[in-house]
């Protein structure tokens, strides 16, 4: 079940009809595995999760089995069900919608200890690319309206199991942050005609103090106000509103400042826990004709490295705090990624 | 130095100037302090801090001496400066506006140990006046667009100095949250008119499954759309904007809600990290002829425990994921409540 929030506007994914009696509040959806053994991810255990979704499996090797290098499959503690119509329904003032949805997990290696920050280009392209197709073939089920990928990479960041992976939500609903910005987006496109993130784009690349990688096709920034330190945002230097559009002859560019970023960050903050999402147009709503304001959005990933010693002014102050200026932030990270030492593992 | 990012709209309070090369990125605002000789809020201790700007004092005591009850201090590490006036500014696309504002320390009380959760009736009652008074006379200071009365108590939730306090912090520009907040309540009075909160009171009273506590003249319940497992809210059941307006004869009635949630949650969840924020109506802006829309505002203190275990959902999913139901959390604290085992320190 969803409720809505009619004060903030936010939707809130109520995960438990059963109270779990404090102190027994326990992570939502993945258990605790540090053991090869006894990982569900590892190649090898492939029947200790449910039936693979898709594989980038070696030609003539069975599916739930060995022989892969990327896996996806169905979160086997989903938030959300696939089967069933999306319900909406009212309680005097409040609304609610069923609980309707996607909840899948890539697994990124079939590696316990593979470690983004030191992905091969090949793996990073295959991760990027098994995104996009997961949430292409997701929003053909017009059930959804909105995809949701992220990964999150530490304890802190909310991840419980080690072994590195991501996931892919897809809900009847859109988030209020993402309306949040479509709206703002849209205000600008009005006022200005142009789109608000072409036009961060252009004034980063003049000002040139906030640029942590860049190349052809991609640009990663820290951003003017950022919330966090080190948080860093890559977005598409030509205009793309959605991330299913990211074309194949683009991954190769987009996997190179991931990769650099992500290198950067790794190294100067003695690898942080990390929270990872992308941000893309939602699909329209039925009454929305011809999805115009959608295609003023700009599709971007947003990185946030969690530092404990930042943690909780969000929430205890309401607005957020940044001991960080993100201009000495991008210059500690560019110099970090050009002395280079990007370790390759695989 | 406070920056808006032009595409969620939320402003940014950029702390430092100077990047903290990291690992060394210590806490913003405080530092660790655990005996009673070092801790600069036991009494005895007053020329550890700045002046005090107020104190509940026994008569003929002198100020910055002992003797007081609840004390108001400048925050020593004051994240906004108080002299100088309000500048906007621009760069391109982007808003600044330069560091001005208030910051305050409310020392709850003289004692190193003292707990909010069994303050006495008289203590509480104290602290809110003080919360109060200390709001409307920085909201005297017309460069001042929203103070922010908010309180964080463990370090999970973000404080460093265990002694009893809150904080006050006069801010010149509208946190994004109460700007959302303002958005909605107007939007339901324009289509509705009636107040977004006194009908959300009206319906929690009517249904009686998520009322944590409530008197004559405060409501405490657990909010349809909870974002954190016993997030509570308290309301006064009569519409009013501004948490300057509380009168001196709602004040018993305020603290003695408040008394019973604390006391409920501290039973329910052992103790926990929690943060405390009063959300209240923003002072018009000079453009907004009567502040109409302000009045459509219906002030409350949102308190959200931090439980470790549920850490990392917002920033990793980009949406909330709540495992409690509010309905079952309403009732838990109902029943330790009802049990009564409030102990009551001073």
């Amino acid at each position: 079940m969803l409720r809505k929030d009619p004060v903030s506007g936010g939707w809130v994914i109520m995960a438990r009809e059963v109270i779990p009696r404090p102190p027994a509040l326990v992570p939502i959806n993945e258990t605790e595995t540090t053991s090869e053994a006894s990982c569900p991810f590892c190649e090898g255990n492939e029947r200790m999760t449910p039936p693979e979704i898709w594989a980038d499996r070696q030609s003539g090797m069975a599916k739930n089995s060995r022989g892969w290098s990327v896996r996806v499959i169905p979160n086997k503690f989903a938030l959300l069900r696939i089967e069933g119509e999306v319900t909406r329904s009212g309680e005097g003032i409040y609304d609610m919608v069923n609980g309707v949805g996607a909840h899948e997990v890539v697994i990124e290696s079939a590696r316990h200890n593979a470690r983004m920050a030191h992905y091969s280009q090949r793996r990073m392209e295959t991760v990027v690319r098994t995104w996009r197709d997961r949430m292409s073939d997701l929003y053909r089920d017009h059930r959804f309206r909105y995809v949701q990928v992220f990964r999150n990479y530490g304890q802190m960041a909310g991840s419980r199991i080690f072994h590195a992976h991501s996931q892919i939500m897809a809900l009847p609903i859109t988030p209020r942050w993402i309306a949040d910005e479509m709206r703002s987006t849209h205000e600008y496109y009005d006022y200005k005609e142009r789109c608000l993130f072409c036009d961060i784009i252009q004034q980063e690349i003049k000002s040139n103090v906030r640029i942590v990688s860049m190349n052809e096709g991609f640009i990663a920034i820290e951003p003017f106000a950022a919330r966090f330190p080190f948080e860093t945002w890559i977005l598409p230097r030509r205009h793309s509103h959605d991330f299913q559009f990211l074309s194949d002859g683009e991954i190769p560019s987009l996997a190179a400042v991931m990769r650099q970023t992500l290198s950067g960050i790794e190294q100067s903050l003695q690898n942080p826990p990390f929270n990872l999402v992308i941000h893309s147009a939602p699909q329209a709503k039925p009454s929305d004709t011809g999805g115009l304001s959608a295609r003023q959005y700009h599709w971007h990933m947003e990185i946030i490295p969690r530092l404990t010693t930042v943690a909780g002014f969000e929430w205890g102050t309401g607005f957020h705090v940044n001991p960080t200026l993100p201009e000495e932030a991008a210059e500690f990270l560019r110099q970090v990624i050009d002395e280079g030492h990007v370790e390759e593992e695989e």
